[in-house]
C-alpha cells in the first residue's frame, strides 16, 4: 500500500487523520481539497509532501487543460494555482521542491509535467531503500552493536514518504536484517503522530517497541534505554542545523549528554542550500487549540494562550550524522554538507 | 480556599481529578477512599501529600479509638493501618515524611496526633511564603532584571500544597511584587498537570501566561523565550539530585544549554539526606494507559506496551539553585545540602 500515489487522472492518499482506527484512502481531484488536506495533516511527511506537491501540479495542469478542451495549455493559470500550493505550509521544504519541479517541465506540456511527477514519486521508493541500508549500516558503526534500540519521534515511516520511510523506514532495514533489539517511538505531542502513525506502522511491520511520553525520551536516554537516536527531517540547512517536528531539539541535547548517537535520516530534497542556518528558517506556530486539548478533548481552561511551534532546529553541532540516499554527512565532526561527496543509490 | 484541610473530624480535599471543568470539595472519612484518592491523584504533590499523610494518621488514630470506645489506644493497629497509608505513593517522600511525624505522637494520645497534622498543616502554609519571597529575590539577582519570565513544570501550586504553592507560589509571589512580565507553563503528559491545574491557577491570579506542550519548551529556551525555570521536587537526595515530574531533566539540559537559572523551590521536608544520590531513588512506572490515551479516549493501537516513568531525576550539576523555606543552596556552584546552613522563615 503507498502512502500517496497517482491512480486514474488523480492523487489517491491515506488519510492520516484517521489513523489508527480507520484506514481509508481518499481520492482528490481538486486542489482546494488537496490544499486542505495538507494543511490539516491528512497528507504529512517531508518527502510525501514532495510527492503531493509534483502530483498536484500534475491536477493542476491537467485541470486546466481540461477546461480549455484542446486550447493552449494556460501556463500562467497554472503557476498562479501552484503558487497557492506551494504557501500550504510555509516551513515544509520538499513541498516547494515538488512543485517546483513539476512546474519545470511546465513548457514541455501537461504530459511531461505528470511524468516528472511520477519520477519523484519512484525516487522517494528508491531514496527510502537506500537511506535505510546507510543508516543501518551507520548504526552498527556507531554504537559498535549487532543489535541495537533506537528512539524515534513524530512518524518518518512510509506513511511520511511514499514507502518505507526515513528514520523509521532505517528502523525497518535494521529489523528486516534482525539487528532491532527494540524501538522506542515518542507519541509526539500535539497531534501525536509518534502514538497514531509511528506505532501502527511498528506494530503492522511486528516490530518489539515500547511507546513513551515525549519528556520520558530524554530522561530515558539519560539511563541507557537506547543505543542511538533517528530523527527525519523537514529542512536541513546549508551548515546542517535541522528543522524537525518540536521534541527533536531536546534528543538531541539528551543525545549528547547521553554519548549516544544522534542520527538524522532524510533524502537530499529536504537539503536547502539556500538557507544559511537554522536562524533563517520559519518556524510554524500552529495556535492554540491543539495545545489546550488532547484527541478532541478540552483540558486546558477557556480562553487561555499558547505558544506552539511545530518545529525545532537541532544546531549542527549536536548531530552525529545525517544520512541521506546517496552519503553520511558527520556535522558533529567538522563534516559539511558542501564538502561530502555524492554516491551511487544502495539498493 | 484550601487544598486540604481538616474541618468537624475528617479530611476535605480539592478532588483534582475534575479540575478545571468542576472545583469539587471531597470529605474523606475512611482510609482506603484516602489512599485511592492519592493513588489516583485527586490529591497530589509533594507538600500536599505530606499533609495528607499527616491528616491520614490523625484519620486512622480517631478511627481506631472510636471502635474501641473509650478503651487504650491501639498502637499497632493504628501503625499496621499507617504502613498502608505510607505506601500508597513510593517516590514520594514527603508522604512518608507526614506520616511517621504525626505517628511520633501517637505514645501522648489521639490529640497529640492531631495536633500535630494541624501544626504540618500550618507549618505548610508558612513554608511556601517564605519559600516564594526567597525565590523571587533569587531569580531578580540572579537574573539582573526587574521583571522576569519564567518557565515551570506540572503543577506546584496551591494545588500542590495547602496554599499557595512551591514554584508556583514563587512565580505568584513575583506576579505580586509586579516582578513577572509572563509565566510558560508546560502542559505535563500524561496527566497534564501543567495544561489542567496550573493554567487554571494562573488564570485565577490573573497571571499573563501561555502554555506549551512538553517538548517545545527546551527549544524554546534555546530561543531566548525565559530567564529562569522553576520546577518544584518528590525528593532531593543528599548530593542535590532532584527527582521531580518527568520532563524537568530535560528542562535542566535546556537551561543549562541556554544559559539560564533553573531553579528547585521545595520544602525542607522534601530532602531526603538518607538517599545518597539520584541513582538511590525509586522511579514509579505508571503503566501504558496513561501513554495510549486521555482522559478516556485511545490514540495508541490496541495491545501495544510503554515506558511510563512518572518521574525523572536531574543531576545536581545542572541544578542552579534549591530554593527552601530555610536556605538557597547552589550546587551547580558546588554549595551542599550539608554545608549550608539554615536561615529563619521569611513572612
Amino acid at each position: 500500500m503507498r502512502t500517496i500515489d497517482w491512480v486514474d487522472g488523480a492523487i489517491e492518499l491515506i488519510d492520516q487523520t484517521l489513523l489508527p482506527q480507520t484506514v481509508e484512502m481518499r481520492r482528490v481531484t481538486e486542489l482546494p481539497e488537496l490544499i486542505d488536506d495538507i494543511q490539516r495533516l491528512a497528507v504529512r511527511g517531508a518527502p510525501a509532501l514532495g510527492v503531493a506537491g509534483a502530483l498536484g501540479v500534475a491536477l493542476i495542469t491537467a485541470s486546466v487543460r481540461a477546461e480549455l478542451g484542446d486550447a493552449e495549455l494556460d501556463a500562467e493559470e497554472v503557476r498562479r494555482q501552484a503558487a497557492l500550493l506551494r504557501e500550504a505550509r510555509p516551513t515544509a521544504v520538499n513541498l516547494s521542491w515538488g512543485v517546483d519541479r513539476a512546474l519545470a517541465k511546465l513548457p514541455e506540456g501537461a504530459d511531461a509535467v505528470l511524468t516528472e511527477a511520477l519520477a519523484i514519486r519512484d525516487e522517494d521508493i528508491a531514496a527510502c531503500i537506500s537511506m535505510g541500508l546507510r543508516g543501518a549500516d551507520l548504526t552498527r558503526e556507531l554504537t559498535a552493536k549487532d543489535r541495537v534500540r533506537v528512539m524515534t519521534i513524530c512518524n518518518t515511516g512510509s506513511l511520511a514518504t511514499v514507502e518505507r520511510g526515513t528514520a523509521l523506514g532505517a528502523i525497518q532495514t535494521l529489523l528486516e536484517q534482525g539487528a532491532l533489539e527494540e524501538a522506542f517511538p515518542l507519541e509526539t505531542r500535539p497531534l501525536l503522530q509518534g502514538a497514531r502513525l509511528t506505532a501502527w506502522e511498528l506494530q503492522r511491520m511486528e516490530a518489539p517497541f515500547r511507546l513513551l511520553i515525549d519528556s520520558a525520551g530524554p530522561f530515558l536516554l539519560s539511563r541507557g534505554i537506547a543505543d542511538a537516536v533517528f530523527i527525519g527531517a523537514d529542512r536541513i540547512a546549508a551548515n546542517g542545523d535541522t528543522a524537525n517536528k518540536v521534541g527533536s531539539f531536546s534528543l538531541a541535547l539528551a543525545a549528547q549528554h547521553a554519548g549516544v548517537p544522534f542520527i538524522v535520516v532524510a533524502p537530499e530534497s529536504t537539503i536547502d542550500m539556500s538557507t544559511a542556518s537554522g536562524a533563517d528558517i520559519e518556524i510554524e506556530d500552529r495556535g492554540v487549540d491543539e495545545v489546550a486539548g488532547f484527541a478532541g478533548v478540552r483540558t486546558a481552561p477557556a480562553g487561555i494562550g499558547a505558544v506552539n511551534p511545530a518545529f525545532d532546529v537541532t544546531p549542527h553541532e549536536l548531530i552525529t550524522a545525517i544520512v541521506t540516499e546517496r552519503r553520511v554527512i558527520r556535522p558533529a565532526a567538522g563534516e559539511t554538507l558542501a564538502g561530502v561527496p555524492f554516491e551511487d543509490l544502495r539498493a
